[in-house]
């Protein structure tokens, strides 16, 4: 199987999960439900809970072991976005080619939608303590990896220092922060919950923490360095809006080729880790690749 | 113990607990625990953390037992009114006789802050399973009960129907419905979840369920009473704001004497359910009390 094939294979799983899991559209009070499921199927790539679900396999398990929590993940990502293309924070009309939950939902429905996303994550990880085989310990374990991803210490922080730093001089390590908390915790999170509810060894744990840490970064730099040179086409947003906002990213901060270059080291170094799996790690190879090369 | 100084007890042990779990307001990136902080303590009664508490003493469990999970539903009840208080939302620059968060930290932070409350709550209750003698399990049980009670099932759907019952003709059903989730779902979510966490049986666990919703009930027409009738210094808000809205409430469906029964009728089964525990039921018996007639 490529890598393609295993992510599109793994995204139809995940899809019919998200719809299998959230509340129905109809359900009442029904603008909630339509809100949270506009945002969720709104051409999410599934990343997140790939990744947990590419984990699990590495490790011998099944996908389904980590399903719940998989989805989490998503639902926690969709809630991100949606609060922060609010008027008070990006203000972004338009997310994937489409517009932006409070465009259509109103600004009052959108921050509820996000909160109910947000609050439905924590229900579903604990769901996946319903899963044959995973310990109650196991689940709590997960989650707290997850909540803590996702907090102040975490994908909150990053975003709170990402809106301070659009006033302040650009330095190394605000760049630094940024990068690990708003985007690289909730890249690592579904790796290291799934290897908690896969019951991973410690030298797996090891081996995997590396590898999501590059692929966190090297997923990031990408972002920014499409944001400069990517095809608004392909992207679904225009390019150039960081710089306009004179967000500090990688390659405001060292330019295009210095920031290719760390691609390339990243790369490397995320496959470097990977290699303790043998032929188990033909996917997280082929997703560090991917991630490297991709266009949109 | 009289009820008011279990409650100013019971407030402090809460208080103190929270100033110990929050990360501290100096923490990087600081905006972000300086906000949460200031709106973790602006003045509120601790409820939700006290019935939680009360129900573990009323089971013959210590107070520390729900310590963490008591706490996290003061977290989710001060997020829920940080985004209550937004421009896009009820859009009010005063709560509790202090300005709201978005009026000194702006709405950017204030959106952030609440979401990091949120995330912090479920990270809080997960922390319980660190307690001698406290199964995984029941944490599990307990963090389900809570996210139910605080998603769309829960507080955000009376949140949603709230605002959109502004713009119709009040109806009964849709004022039971507000009431039973939008105040109602935390009343009784720290009651069932330290019920849970203290291992309680079957039929405490019945008689614990009447007696909070019961209680919720309470509490809300006593609150929609006091919107009409308080005095806005002891409040510490405006009166009569409900009625400026239109919005849905007991007494402008029923008037007040019809609601002041109301009261007196949901007091008296609130400690018909408490009767089963005998001596006690004693606290359980003087909130109900206290609720019913308190003047803020």
């Amino acid at each position: 199987m490529t890598i393609k094939e295993y992510l599109k294979s793994r995204g139809k799983l995940v899809d019919e999960a998200l719809d299998k899991y959230l509340p129905g559209g109809k359900s009442y009070p029904s603008v909630i439900h339509e809100a949270m499921r506009y945002s969720v199927f709104a051409g999410g790539k599934r990343v997140r809970p790939i990744l947990a679900i590419m984990t699990a396999e590495t490790l011998g398990c099944k996908a389904q072991r980590v399903l719940p929590a998989a989805c989490s993940l998503e639902l926690i990502h969709t809630y991100s976005l949606i609060h922060d293309d609010l008027p008070c924070m990006d203000d972004d009309d338009f997310r994937r080619g489409k517009p932006t939950n409070h465009k259509v939902f109103g600004e009052a429905v959108a921050v509820l939608s996000g909160d109910a996303l947000l609050t439905f994550a924590f229900e579903l990880i604990a769901r996946n303590a319903d899963i044959k085989g995973v310990r109650p310990g196991s689940v709590i374990e997960a989650l707290r990896v997850i909540a803590a991803a996702s907090g102040t210490g975490g994908m909150v922080g990053g975003q709170v220092v990402d809106m301070l730093s659009e006033k302040q001089e650009p330095t190394l390590p605000v760049l630094q922060y940024i990068h690990t908390h708003k985007t690289g915790a909730l890249i690592l999170a579904p790796i290291m919950a799934a290897a908690l509810l896969c019951g991973a060894g410690l030298k797996e744990k090891k081996a995997l923490r590396i590898y999501g840490e590059n692929l966190g970064l090297l997923f990031q730099i990408v972002d920014d360095i499409l944001n400069v040179t990517g095809d608004a086409g392909k992207l679904g947003k225009s390019v150039g809006s960081d710089a306009a906002r004179k967000k500090v990213t990688y390659p405001a901060l060292f330019g295009i080729e210095d920031s290719r270059r760390k691609v390339k080291d990243l790369r490397a170094m995320a496959k470097e880790a990977a290699a303790c799996f043998g032929k188990r790690a033909a996917m997280l190879n082929g997703l560090a690749d991917y991630v490297a090369e991709r266009e949109s």
